[in-house]
């Protein structure tokens, strides 16, 4: 069993956290399991529906569905979705601290391949034109996943990392106005986040994946458990379409961040999944990032998403034990 | 001629500005230019997109319309819009540093008034939909707007105020981080801000006038001068609709706030057009933070969208006289 060392850049001391209330939970919807990968800006609308609905489960105490709280008009419909009436005299609806962020999948990703928006040059036409197509097209999915996150009566919030003021210098985060993030949650909003062009001090500009903010709303919010869905079943030992492709379950993180399997118990180094379509860091990254969030006692359940086995990662069903039958990768610091 | 004693809360000594370099215009696109003010959200295509070119004639120096920048999928169709191969060795584009913010119209509008969100209350199930859903609503707005100027080839970037951490007291703006605004203009973009559903410290939520968003901005930011576009020519002596009513075509602001229609010489005193469905205030309001914009020096044209007086406007033309076949009412200092 190899040690893998984490070489992402070590937590250093934070300065204050604006929150004020405990996060329950970081949800990262994958940019693969709520689109069509090989569709131009298409969304997996079952996938995302039955993600919404296991979010409110999760989120929403009541057994009864809130009213939705979409009451905007579907593209080439003439009337809106939801009915204020419903709300009539509901009394409150309680709904756990959770903050959502989002991948982009195939929105968004033409756009900043195409005019390499990553790599900086903001100086340069094309890459002017491709951060402004980026943010369109990223800006579009999150419209319509807080759109179905309301439908199902989750009080969801959209808030674009580069309007948040977030910034890199480098491609790392330089600054990050987590106050806005913080007084959504404290009024009782659900904050849906994304990968986002931002501005970058060095090199202009870079495209910030969901995966980074993460990492650091987690490191500021302390959640008591984080909640990766994708589109496979976890983290394999190597791609999962290979035949043999072993999932690794349990995967303990050392004070240093370093890490390594424990369940299964392997003979062999492992490979990794590493997507090729993915420009902002595959499976390799996803266990750097969950290591360096399970290194500050926070729990990570890389998990698919819409499955049954997403549902208990987000009931955080799994904090005191894993079933065996729970199919899924767990990432948590040796205690 | 009546003096009018302008009431709004006068500007008290600011903190320092984010601007680094000069805004050349602020444009307000009203929501009911924009927007078909009898139809649930429903943009008025034909006015935007107007719009949307008189304010790239005004921004680029380029005769040449520059490459598209909204390279997304239209709703219903399979490709895209713009096409990124536009751009080839495309020269870099130079564009004045404008900032645009627009009103709800017909976005935003039903769902607000349907919950209530501008009394507060936000702990009331009804308030906190009706907040959700107006963002939802106003936010879809925003999208399409961003991408109409961004056909046009100008680098537009949607900027939240609920997310850019505009929050409120007593309905008044309470704080406003402007250096994401700012850091927007110093790489070269035009951020598009809106009239947004945000947080108040003391009744919880409000809602946030694209005028009031106007009146900040310009003050910190102080543009050369600043554009209304309407529905309507300008400032009325009476309802617009009524007969006889009269284009005041130039007012006058004192160094206290007070204002007098200067052209044309009223016999009588001036009933203002204040229009039922707006909510966030009428004409009246409107004249109010045109006085308060004007007294900083700064020249305020309101003027009907999509005319030959708009471009006129939005090219600053105006500047050192007023032209007799100019349709529009200017408010400015005295000087």
């Amino acid at each position: 069993m190899e040690q893998h060392k984490n070489e992402s850049h070590t937590q250093t001391s934070l300065p204050l956290s604006p929150f004020t209330q405990p996060i329950r939970c970081i949800v990262k919807l994958g940019g693969a399991a709520i689109t069509s990968k090989n569709e131009l800006e298409m969304i997996n609308e079952e996938i995302l529906q039955k993600v919404s609905e296991q979010l409110r489960e999760a989120m929403v105490a009541s057994s009864e569905k809130p009213p939705g709280m979409d009451w905007s008009k579907r593209p080439g419909a003439s009337e809106i979705f939801c009915n204020p009436e419903e709300f009539g005299d509901h009394s409150a609806i309680d709904c756990s601290p959770f903050i959502v962020v989002h991948g982009a999948g195939s929105f968004g990703h033409f756009q900043a391949s195409k005019s390499g928006v990553h790599k900086g040059q903001l100086n340069k036409p094309l890459v002017k034109g491709g951060f402004v197509a980026t943010r369109i097209s990223v800006t579009t999915l999150n419209l319509e996943i807080v759109r179905a996150l309301a439908r199902e009566g989750i009080p969801s919030i959209g808030m674009s990392p580069f309007s948040c003021g977030w910034f890199t210098s480098e491609r790392h985060i330089s600054s990050a106005d987590l106050s806005s993030v913080a007084k959504a949650i404290d009024s009782g909003f659900t904050p849906v986040l994304h990968g986002d062009a931002v501005l970058d001090e060095i090199q202009g500009c870079t495209i910030l994946s969901g995966d980074v903010i993460i990492s650091h709303l987690a490191a500021y919010s302390k959640p008591i458990y984080v909640v990766f869905l994708t589109d496979v079943y976890g983290v394999y030992d190597r791609p999962p379409t290979e035949p043999n492709a072993i999932l690794l379950k349990e995967i303990a993180v050392a004070e240093d961040g370093s890490w390594s399997v424990v369940k299964p118990k392997l003979q062999n180094s492992i490979e990794l999944t590493v997507a090729a379509h993915d420009t902002t860091g595959g499976m390799k990254t996803k266990i750097a990032e969950a290591a360096m969030i399970a290194k500050l006692g926070i729990d990570v359940y890389i998990v698919k998403a819409a499955t049954s086995h997403s549902l208990r990662a987000l009931n955080g069903d799994l904090r005191s034990s894993i079933p065996d039958d729970w199919l899924g990768t767990v990432v948590r610091s040796l205690r």
